[in-house]
């Protein structure tokens, strides 16, 4: 920890192990094909814990990270992303390296790629199964257009149905969410029974961490696309999908200066270090973080009574009882247990793997 | 705009001067030296620009920054944060090549300094005039330890009491941050007063972009340290700071879909491009961004209605009325006027100047 002298993401790399074990396993056991979203990690240093589990499909949430991927050895990549029709260029460079798959949901988009594509590629046709946020309706007369062109294209192969049951970060509760992932595979079933005539080989594709995480199996579905899950964090654990002890990553932050009479700590580590997600906590206020303190081998429990309450570009505030603020001084580092790692890890450049 | 391929910071440096200008001429009224923030554009080019103003003392907020800015010519940079203690070697460096003042705000701060340091630095000493994120209270003991100690340091010199006045932010109207400004005045004069006779050299330093903007004049401050009023967004729009045409950077995207059953669009543009950084909206619901419409010269006003209502990791949703969402496609851009132009800027590696 000694080397650490800005704010760091440090992973551990146990929990981290031990996250993936455990959805692989569950994987298998739904005889599901694991295709694992790096987005939360974007390294090529965790993939490579992946590979170990036999993982060798990945997802992406843009071009610039299949680029990434592809380069240091991924030859299966789905980019999660209603397809950006304005790097074609890469695009083709990918598809012309490796098994590259894209998303669409308009005949617009895919009379685009027919024209646009030097080098096959495969579609999935997104679903929107309740999220509102990408993806077609089941029922819309899109997908019947879509199915239609895609009978004769000859750069694109038809893969199947792909959705994203976002709206589980927004469920109360296990059962919520299982009544999601039981209504988005009811979904998926339904068009991919309709299409199999025309196309024997599409799938039904979901992910989501808090329903690949807590419902006991993933069954029915032919692939899983979790990504969150690999490092989780204060949000997950929020909704019930991960213990504390799960969480694999804590950003390590430098104090700046300890305020007894406010029970204050400012740290270096604001919202370009954490970004400025947040949940509202039991009591009301707003919550960046959990606080713990940084050891040789990890970190500890969350300090009793401790929180990120507030954060600006480069500060963030502590809330901290007196009795464990009196063992700080400016220079110490501490540990914050994010509330998204995705957009944690993104922010933080620099990492220590323990 | 036609080389835009992803989310892309697109600064009007027209606007950029016309801001640098108005705030260059209140300073010189005033009779305040002018040492603007650089958190905000962390860009050499844009410094260039306020060379030409005559700028040549800069505040930063990481010991990252002045480096780079120490590197690229700029030789006098106040550190705007609590001093990180774990960056020694990297302040010591930069102070042996340029002028650099730091900000302390305990005795526990100032003894690890005048152990460690190798070169002469400013310090100023941090007072919190109400916003409590840093600083002392005008009345702690501290600060008369504070400057007992300065007066014998060797490698420290005293530069006079340093506030950031961030509740200015969360004022309502100009008559509210305009009492803030005559507070934060009062309290630093009256510190100010009280150690000039030990210290004849000290200035009182301020600086928010709400205050400095909507105030006449900052007269009776030595010096002043806005930042955010080069680009300004959506958020100092509301306080009042700037009309919407100060605003002087979009983030340029692609259309990644378009739903007119729920009019909306599906930007590649999300939290890691433009910041989870909100505000409520008139209506009640949480507002990411205005929307405009990118010409060759810059950008339209906002269209009316429409505004970024959610992110997540790499996607935006666009609320927009039909008849304008009828005019877009996948592959097309659009603009998004930023809440808070400091992170969006910050996220945003890829910069395009017209």
């Amino acid at each position: 920890m000694n080397s650490i002298h800005k704010p760091t993401l440090v992973i551990d790399s146990t929990k981290v192990e031990a996250n993936i074990r455990r959805m692989t396993k569950k994987a298998a056991q739904s005889g599901a094909i694991f295709r694992p979203h790096f987005k939360t990690h974007q390294s090529v240093e965790v993939g490579t814990i992946f590979r170990k589990f036999g993982v060798d499909k990945i997802t992406v949430s843009s071009v610039e990270m299949a680029q990434y991927f592809a380069n240091n050895n991924w030859g299966d990549i789905t980019i999660a992303f209603p397809v950006n029709l304005r790097e074609m260029d890469e695009i083709n460079n990918i598809a012309s390296k490796i098994t590259l798959n894209l998303l669409a949901e308009s005949v617009y988009t895919l009379d685009f790629l027919e024209a646009h594509l030097s080098a096959e590629v495969g579609i999935f046709i997104k679903i929107d199964v309740g999220y509102h946020r990408t993806g077609l309706n089941k029922e819309s007369p899109e997908i019947e257009k879509m199915t239609n062109l895609l009978k004769t294209s000859k750069m694109i192969c038809f893969l199947g149905f792909l959705t994203h049951a976002g709206h589980s970060y927004h469920a109360r509760g296990k059962d919520e969410i299982l009544t999601i992932l039981e209504s988005a595979k009811h979904q998926l079933t339904g068009l991919k029974q309709k299409y199999l005539d025309d196309f024997p080989e599409i799938i039904i594709s979901y992910g989501d961490t808090p329903s690949c995480s807590m419902a006991e199996a993933c069954s029915g579905f032919d692939e899983i696309r979790p990504g969150n899950f690999v490092y989780y964090d204060v949000m997950q654990y929020h909704f019930g999908s991960c213990s504390l002890n799960d969480i694999a990553v804590v950003a390590a932050c430098p104090v700046g200066a300890t305020h007894t009479q406010r029970n204050e700590v400012v740290i270096y580590g604001g919202a370009v270090h954490l970004s400025k997600e947040h949940i509202i906590a039991d009591n009301g206020f707003k919550l960046f973080g959990y606080v713990v303190l940084l050891n040789e081998h990890g970190w500890s429990e969350p300090i009793p009574g401790a929180y990120l309450s507030e954060l600006s570009q480069e500060h963030g505030i502590i809330r901290m009882p007196e009795k464990y603020l009196k063992q700080l001084n400016p220079g110490d580092l501490v540990g914050i247990l994010p509330v998204h790692s995705c957009l944690t890890a993104n922010l933080l450049k620099q990492q220590l793997v323990i």
